[in-house]
């Protein structure tokens, strides 16, 4: 065979040590010889991948046993996944807060910060918001910016890989054509990744939220806007243009300005039919009504939160339960397409309006039922507003696994975290 | 390493035959060097491998160049898939025609056949008429049964894949629940797959059609019935249930009747809009108003045929036009939905009314163009009424290469397709 041909030593040797990583990465801790029998490999060539791997960095020895207790003779050696040898950062920028979350290699969070975004009017403003809540994040982990392998923000709006820009988002001032890669690249020595936000959403339910076990989930987002991200036989459909799950533009009431143009606001046609702002409307329309006039909601004020609408309608205000019946009939004609088109295992509501109430999920449980072939679990979303940053956290960590750890060279981790050469090796020649 | 791990001799040997096999697959005829070089695999590697597909009959070795001609000493030896070592048969059952392809490995159709099962009224009728098509089919083609690998069977309605059953089929009577892989079992030694007929469609204009190119791809079938089938990154979408793409279910229309509920004619409230009963109502309704009494199709007896209406709106038939104008904007407000939830590189629009002119084409691109955030290219179905038995062969070969060919083993070939093993030992060590 040749020498850089499938099958050659150097890419048998690369495999094995990828086995070896994946199998001491699913785990939690491994002795040499259920790494030989989950990889199928040979207790040497475990030993020399190991040696490689402790070397660069990757993994770590350790004794067997809870810590402290008495044990006879020498302790077995076992194997982790030094989870600390680097760090990801993802970020979610919203129109109402900008959230950071910087977590280790097992995508488990060691700090975060939030700011808010209202305050920005332009995309200098926001950058700067972004950065300011970055820096705080990071400084609250105490991890210096040189250990961040990856970066991931999700942002509203259809987003361009290819050319990594955001194309259109409606809700942000003067974010359409950023490039929000480029800007924030300066601020890590690490690349940074961007995608849509629902779609960073649905990657979260689905690594550690309400679909964690679904291959094929719809998440939508239900708030002032609505969209949906799709995620088919476990990986992320984006769409030919990145604008798959753009349900907000759909058409669902019968009405002229049909078409999908966004209003002054940004809103497409779905989401002037039931997002929050549409539900405040209706709620103060019903509540100038004769018989609505009595209701909690004509007595709340100008701040009125959509929110309040299904929580008196779940307290018995038939004013308002005449509003969520009507926007729950809307919600569920414009999820009747969803899940006529994609028959999907499960459905995870999630956004702001996922808190209302199990009577609401019930409600729409039983109108989607009506409209569609195969009615779909329908669940809340289990991370609730952290759902964007958390995907934000697994989209970076992906591409750690795809770009970083199949090379397993030690030029890819900073000094700090990788071994030395000698006391790796001395580690791995002595196994169990 | 171990006896049958990853990496170990017997593991290796078989992936590299399967790299063979597959180099040779793609090329017509490639020679020993060639192999080599597409796969990475040494000469001796290559040989080895060459010796075990050929003894199993799945490779012949013949002399370069064209035949017949003068040549300068020894002729260069090339290797060829033998693709007429086994074969499939794709059926398409439909509510008016059964049609049945046999075709080789190499999924080039030997011979076809067709019969009406528009006189078929139950199921034991309806399945006569199948075998009765497979019988004819495989007499023009000479092949004995035995050779047949796999069969594939594209029926209308919902399949269930682990039961094998068809759920849901209201334009086939008596069909729904029918095990269609064990009723045909009988009549092949080969398995028999079942797929929606729509799912096959698609498959098949990826394969050898409209959408050759193309990864994202929606066919929308449109006749009496209509119904989408989907491709995802180059694999069929199926659905939970596998009812993706039941948008014969959605509802266009603001009226009652908007549930998912199929009528006396087993249609779906977006069939009732714009199938072509749909439109031969429309159109006869248009004739009987004063200002159509003297349209063409006013004219047109009671065999009127939607795609009638097409063609005498393009004639520029003023009540036909106000027909197809009207069914064009509703078809496309069916559309939107797919378009919105997917974002599909292409579209392919097949089944009888896609025999509709450029003009309809044309304004179906135009109203979709308003409907949608991002316009994907529609184009006419290439395969026509062949699609789904050309799709059914395209599933039977996928079954192939999935169960048969990873294996190579020399008995999962009918005899008389298998060389002898001196004769392939022979070859495989005298290479050019």
């Amino acid at each position: 065979m040749r020498g850089a041909g499938p099958g050659s030593p150097a890419a048998l040797r690369q495999m094995n040590q990828a086995h070896v990583l994946a199998a001491v990465r699913r785990a939690d801790l491994l002795r040499l010889g259920e790494i030989a029998e989950l990889t199928g490999l040979s207790r040497p060539t475990v030993v020399a991948a190991l040696d490689e791997l402790c070397e660069a960095g990757w993994v770590s020895f350790c004794d067997d046993g809870p810590p402290g207790r008495q044990r006879v003779g020498r302790p077995a050696r076992v194997v982790r996944f030094r989870a600390e040898a680097g760090f990801v950062v993802g970020i979610d920028v919203g129109a109402h807060t900008t959230e950071v979350v910087v977590a280790d290699l097992d995508g488990v969070p060691v700090a975060s910060a939030r700011q808010s975004t209202t305050g920005a009017h332009d995309r200098t403003q926001l950058l700067g918001v972004i950065r300011a809540t970055v820096h705080d994040a990071l400084t609250r982990s105490g991890i210096p910016r040189n250990h961040v392998m990856s970066v991931a923000v999700g942002s509203p709006g259809i987003v361009n890989l290819d050319e990594r820009t955001i194309v259109q988002a409606p809700s942000l001032p003067g974010w359409a054509s950023i490039n929000l890669a480029k800007e924030l690249r300066s601020s890590f020595r690490a690349p940074v990744l961007v995608e849509n936000d629902v779609n960073l959403a649905v990657l979260a339910e689905c690594w550690r939220g309400a679909a964690a076990t679904t291959r094929d989930v719809v998440f939508v987002l239900w708030g002032e806007r609505v969209g949906a991200g799709i995620v088919i036989d476990g990986r992320l459909h984006r769409g030919s243009a990145g604008a798959a799950g753009e349900v907000g533009y759909l058409n669902v009431l019968e009405t002229a300005g049909g078409d999908a143009v966004a209003d002054d606001d940004g809103l497409g046609p779905f989401e002037r039919a039931v997002g929050s702002r549409a539900i405040v409307a209706m709620a103060r329309a019903e509540a100038s009504r004769p018989r609505g006039r009595t209701s909690r909601i004509a007595a709340a004020g100008p701040e009125l939160d959509a929110l309040e609408v299904f929580r008196a309608s779940e307290a018995g205000d038939r004013a308002a339960r005449r509003v969520v019946d009507a926007v729950i009939a809307r919600f569920a004609r414009g999820l009747a397409p969803l899940l006529l088109v994609l028959d999907p295992d499960m459905v995870v509501i999630g956004g702001r309006l996922a808190g209302a109430g199990d009577a609401m999920f019930e409600a729409l449980r039983a109108s989607v039922r009506r409209l569609c072939l195969v009615a779909p679990q329908i669940e809340r979303s289990m991370l609730g507003e952290d759902a964007v940053a958390i995907g934000a956290v697994r989209l970076a960590l992906s591409d750690v696994e795809e770009r970083v750890l199949p090379r397993l060279d030690s030029a890819s981790l900073p000094r700090r975290a990788a071994t030395t050469r000698a006391e790796g090796r001395a580690r791995a020649e002595a196994p169990a």
